[in-house]
C-alpha cells in the first residue's frame, strides 16, 4: 500500500483527488489537511462523503508531523505556497505531487514574471518533472517531484503534441481557444461566480494575459524545437466541469503536398497507440463524451484547400486535467498498472 | 411625469426595477442610489446598462438630500433598512414603495419574532398598505407607503386566494410547496450561490422556518377569515430568475358534493377576470411563460374522489414578486393604466 | 462469475445499467441488446464508451438465442414488453430483473387501469417481487423475477418508510411533492424535452395522474397496513440527474405528545441502521450530495406546535431509482456483498 | 401604420420576430402564418402569448391570398422556401424581410453549391440587399427586398468590420471561433438537442463546412477587398440564447509600428459614433450584457509584441442575429427611428 497524505484537500482540485485516491485499492490516506476546514470531518465541508469518508481535515502544522509515515505527498494549494512544504517533504523522503503552479515552468525568472512570486528554492523546480504521463512517463518514474500540469496545458498540449512533434505544421503560430467549466474557478466566493452571473451567459476572461500561456507554449517549444507565437484564450463555460479546447494550426510547406486527414488521423493514432486514457476519435471530441473520467478525447479536422488543420480536445478539467492525472503519474512512479483507480467511465450524462 | 428615486438599485431586485422605470413612459428617474456602488454609473456595475443608461449612482446621504424633488421613492433593501428612510421621505411627502419586508406585516410583535428587529416607528407600519394590486387594490390608491409583497407570497397568495375567498376548501391547513430560481437570493457572495455549488443540483432550505410563512399566513388568515395552518417550503431552482408553486388544498364539506375541474375554473376566471396580470390556464403553469414579464400564470387539478385540489401558480420573482409590481402599484396610485411600463411578455426561451 | 445480458441497453436507464455492471468484479456481460441501435457498437451510440467498451449491440431475436448462456437478465424497456422475454428467460431459469413497470404492482387489474396493457401471464407477476432492498431484502434473494421500483416510488417510499412503519403519522393522506432531472424522460424526441424548452423553466406534470401514484400507493398502504390517500405531483427540473421528494406527513394522536425532531432522527437512524446506501442526514438532502450513486439522503424537519413532519430525501434517478437499485437486488439474490460495484460516490460538482 | 404578415411564425426565429412586431408601435400584424401550427392559435403554440396576444396562425396559402392588404412580408423558413413566395410579395409591390439564407450570397452559384438548393429566379436574389444595417444602411432605404444575415455572420462581421474596412490587419487568413446558444438549431426535434445531450456538455460542430462561412468570407472580401481565407468554427453552447464570437486578426506591417490597444479602440468608435445598437466596450462582452436585446457588444485585445488582435464580440442570435435586426431594417427602410420597438435592453440576469 502506498501511504499517502493530501494538502488542500477541500478544494475542488483536492477534493476530486480525495475521491479518486478513496477508490485506489493500492492507496491508503494518511491524512488529508486543509487551511479554510481543518478540524472538521470531510463529510461536513463536502456532504457527498458524509457516512462513506469520515477522514478528519488537519492542519498543515499537522500534516507536516506526519510526513514520516508517509510515502507521496500531494499538494493542491495555490501557487506560492507549495514550495516550503515540498522541501520539507522531500527531507523526509517524500515524493510529491503538486497540482498547483509552482514547479511547471522550467525557467524560475519566467515563473516570476508571470506569478509574481520567487522560487526561494529553485533547485527543487530544476529537479521536478513536468508531469504530462503522456509525454514524459520515462522521467515521472524516476522523479521525486512532479509537477502536475494546468487543465488548460492538458488539454492544449495533448491536442497538438502530435502535429508538432511530427513537424507537420508551420510552428511560427498556434491559436489554443479553450472554453472550460466553472470549477476551474475554484471553490471561491468572487462575484463573478455566483449561480446567477454564469448562468445563461458566455465569456472570454484572461484574454492574452492568463497564466497558463507560458506552460502552454514551454511545452510546445519543446515538441516543435520552435520558439512558438502561442496565442491563448480561456473562456468560461456555465457548466460545473470540463473543458473543450479548439486549436488552429496550419500544414507547413513540406507536407502540403501529401497531407490528408485520413494521414493526420494516422499520425494521431500512431503517437497515442499505447495510451490508455487518450481517445482519438472521428467524430468531434464532447465533453460529456470525457467528464467524471480520465480520459482525453481528440478528434481533427482538415480543409486540404487551405492548409487549416482544426485540433478538438476535451478533458475533464478535475481529472485529467488535475487529481487523476497526478494519480496517473503517481501509478507511473510505482510501477502500478496505469489506469489503476482511474478505470470509471464518463456516465455521459 | 412621476419624478422617482430608488435606494438600493443595484441589488437584483433593485436592478430590475431601474430597468422598468427607465422603460416607463411617465416616468422620470430622479436618482438612483447604491450602498455598495455609489460614485459608479449604473453600467459600470451591470454592463447591460452601459451606453444605454450612465446614470451615476448616489450615496444614501445624497438620495435624502434630493427627497424634495421627487414624487416617488422606491426601496430595496435588506429588512430593517427602510424604516427611517421611509419617515423622512414621508415627511417630504413623498410616497414609498418598499421592497423589503419591513411594513408586510400589520402585526409589529410578528415581525419583530420572524426578523428579529424592531419597529421603531410602529405607525408607519400601521399605515403601510400590503401591496398586492389584484387584493388591495382600493387600498392601496389612497396609501403613502406601499409594503410590496415578497415574491414566495405573491405566488402562493394569488395561487389560493379563489378558493380561500369563496370559501371552497377546508382553511385548516394548506400546504404550500414552492422553488424559486438563484436570483431570490439576491447579488450576494456566499459559497452556497455559487455556480457550481447550484448548478446540477436542487434542495430545500429554510423548511419550517422561512420568513415569508408569516406574510403568506397573514394575507391568507383574512381571505379565509380563519387561523391557517400554512405550511411553507422552499426550494432553490438551478435557474435565474422564476418561482413556482404548487398548493395542495382538499375542498370543504359545504363543496364536497358539487365541485368539479371545471366549477374550480370558473371560480378562478371570475375572481381574476378584470385582472390584467393574471392568466388563468387550463394547461399546467411553466416557468417559461412568465419569466422576464409581469405576469402570474394559475392552473388547477383536481380530483372528484378525493377532494384534493392542486393549484400551481408561476411567476417571475424580480418582476410580479418584485419591481414589476411595485411599478403596477404605482400605476394605481397615479391613475395611470396599470400595466403601464408592464406589457412585455415573456420571451418564452 | 455471473454472466448477464441486458435488453434495452441504450435508453438512459438502459445504458447506466450497462455501466455499472461493466465495473463490476463479479460480472460478465454476456451480451447487450437494442430495439433501435442492434448492429452498432456500444461506442457508437454512446460516445463515453468508445474504446473501453466496445460490445455489439445485439437485436432481441438474437438475445434470445443466448438466454441458455446467462445467469441473469436485465430488463429496461417501455412498459408492457418485458412480460413475453421474461416468460422465456425464466424457462431458460434465467433470473430477470425488470427496470420496467410490468411486475411492480401485486394487482393485475390496477396495472392494467393505470398502464392500459393487460397481464398475459399474472402468474409471472405473482411471482414477482418489489425490488426495494431496504424493505424487501428477504424476498429478493429468493425470487427468480424481481420488479426494480420506480425512481420516484424509491425516492418517496425509502422517505416515508420509517414513519409508516412505525405508526408514528396519520395515514389518511400524503402528499409527495417531486422534482426530478430530465433524464427521467428517457432519450426520447419530442418537442417537451428539447433544450431550450426545459432550460431555465421548471413545471409539474401528470399531475394527479401520474403512473408511480399506484405503485407508492401499494408500497406505503403496506408500510402503513391502511388505504392511503397518496397525493403525488412530479415536476421536471432542467437538471439532467436527480429526484428530491418532499413529503408532508402529520404526526398522529398518539404519538402528538411525546415525539421531537431528535426522537425522528432516532427513528430514522434505527430503521436504517443496517443500509449501506441510505444516509440519514441532520442536513437538508441535495440532489448534488447523492447524484451519480447508489446513495438515497434523507433528512427531516418537525415542527411541534402544528405536529407537521417534513421529510426531503434525494437519489440519483438512473441509479438508486433504476440501475444501481437493480444491481443492489443482483448483488444480495447471489450473496455478494450489497454494495459491490455500487462504492462509487457523488464527485459532488 | 406599416401592415405586415410573418410567414414562418412559429419558428424560434419568427416567434422573436413577432414578439418585436406585437410592441411596435407603429406595426399592426396582418397576418401570421405557419406550416405546422395553421389553425392553431399563437397562444396554443407557445403559452407566453396567450391571453396577451391571440391571433391565429393561417396557412400560407392564406397568407398568400392577403398580400394584398399588406406593406411587409417577413420569412422566417428554412432555407429554399423563400424565393417563390418572394416573387409573389414583389408582384404585390410587398416589401420582402427574409430571416432565411435565400438571398444571403450574391452569388447564385455559391449558394447552390452550399445550399444544395437552386435559385429559381436569380434577378431576386440579384436585387436583395444583405441586411447589415451598420454597413448597408442606405441601400437598405432603396430595397425591395431584404437579405437578413445570419445569426453567425452577424457577430462575425460586425466584430472585424472596423479593422477589415480600415485595413488595419494582414487579409489572408482570418479566425472566428463562435459559440451559440441552442435557439440557434431551431425549435426541431432531434436527439442532439434533447435537454440531456446538450446540457453540461459543449462541442463544435460542422467545422470546417458550416453554411454561414461563404456569408461571412462575401462581407468580409468586400471590406477588406481581398479573396479572404476564412477559418469559421461554430461550437454549441448549453444556454438558451446569445453568440459570442472570438475572432483572430494580426496586425498587417504598414500598421505594425504604431498600433496601440487603445488605438484600436479608437478606430472602432469612430466606426460605430453613430451606431445605436453597437456597444464597444473596454471591458470583455459577455452574452448575459446582451440576450433579449438588439446590442452587439464588441471588445479587442491587442499584444504590440507579437501583432496578435483579438475581438469579441457578442450579440443575441434570435434579435440582432436574427428577427430584431430585420425590424431595424424595415424601420431604416420606412424611415422610422431605426431603434424603434427595439429599445428594450437586457435584463442581465
Amino acid at each position: 500500500m502506498i501511504k499517502v497524505g493530501v494538502i488542500g484537500a477541500t478544494g475542488y482540485a483536492g477534493q476530486q483527488l480525495v475521491w479518486i485516491l478513496n477508490n485506489h485499492k493500492e492507496v491508503e490516506i494518511e491524512f488529508i489537511s486543509s487551511y479554510s476546514n481543518a478540524g472538521e470531518n470531510m463529510g461536513e465541508v463536502y456532504a457527498n462523503y458524509k457516512k462513506y469518508f469520515e477522514k478528519k481535515l488537519i492542519s498543515q502544522e499537522e500534516a507536516e508531523e506526519n510526513f514520516g509515515k508517509i510515502d507521496v505527498l500531494f499538494l493542491a494549494l495555490p501557487h506560492g505556497l507549495s514550495e516550503k512544504i515540498t522541501k520539507k517533504a522531500l527531507e523526509n523522503n517524500v515524493k510529491v505531487f503538486d497540482l498547483g503552479a509552482d514547479f511547471r515552468l522550467d525557467d524560475s525568472e519566467t515563473y516570476e514574471k508571470w506569478y509574481d512570486v520567487k522560487h526561494e528554492f529553485p533547485e527543487i523546480n530544476q529537479s521536478a518533472v513536468y508531469g504530462l504521463p503522456e509525454l514524459n512517463r520515462g522521467r515521472i518514474k524516476e522523479s521525486q517531484v512532479v509537477a502536475c500540469p494546468g487543465c488548460y496545458p492538458t488539454s492544449a498540449i495533448l491536442g497538438a503534441a502530435p502535429l508538432l512533434k511530427n513537424k507537420v505544421v508551420k510552428t511560427d503560430k498556434i491559436i489554443i481557444d479553450s472554453k472550460s467549466g466553472v470549477s476551474g474557478a475554484g471553490r471561491s466566493v468572487k462575484i463573478d461566480t455566483i449561480f446567477t452571473e454564469v448562468n445563461e451567459s458566455f465569456k472570454a476572461y484572461g484574454v492574452l494575459k492568463h497564466r497558463h500561456t507560458p506552460e502552454i507554449k514551454q511545452e510546445m517549444d519543446k515538441l516543435s524545437e520552435n520558439d512558438m507565437n502561442v496565442v491563448f484564450t480561456p473562456h468560461l463555460l456555465p457548466i460545473n466541469r470540463g473543458i473543450l479546447s479548439t486549436i488552429y494550426l496550419e500544414v507547413n510547406e513540406k507536407w502540403k503536398e501529401s497531407l490528408t486527414e485520413e494521414k493526420i488521423y494516422e499520425i494521431y493514432n500512431d503517437f497515442y497507440k499505447n495510451e490508455y486514457f487518450i481517445r482519438v476519435t472521428e467524430n468531434l471530441p464532447e465533453i460529456k463524451n470525457v467528464k467524471n473520467s480520465n480520459v482525453c478525447e481528440i478528434g481533427v479536422r482538415y480543409d486540404s484547400k487551405t492548409g487549416n488543420i482544426i485540433v478538438i480536445s476535451a478533458i475533464d478539467n478535475l481529472i485529467k486535467g488535475a487529481g487523476g492525472q497526478a494519480v496517473q503519474s503517481m501509478n507511473i512512479m510505482f510501477e502500478l498498472e496505469e489506469n489503476m483507480g482511474l478505470e470509471f467511465l464518463s456516465m455521459y450524462i
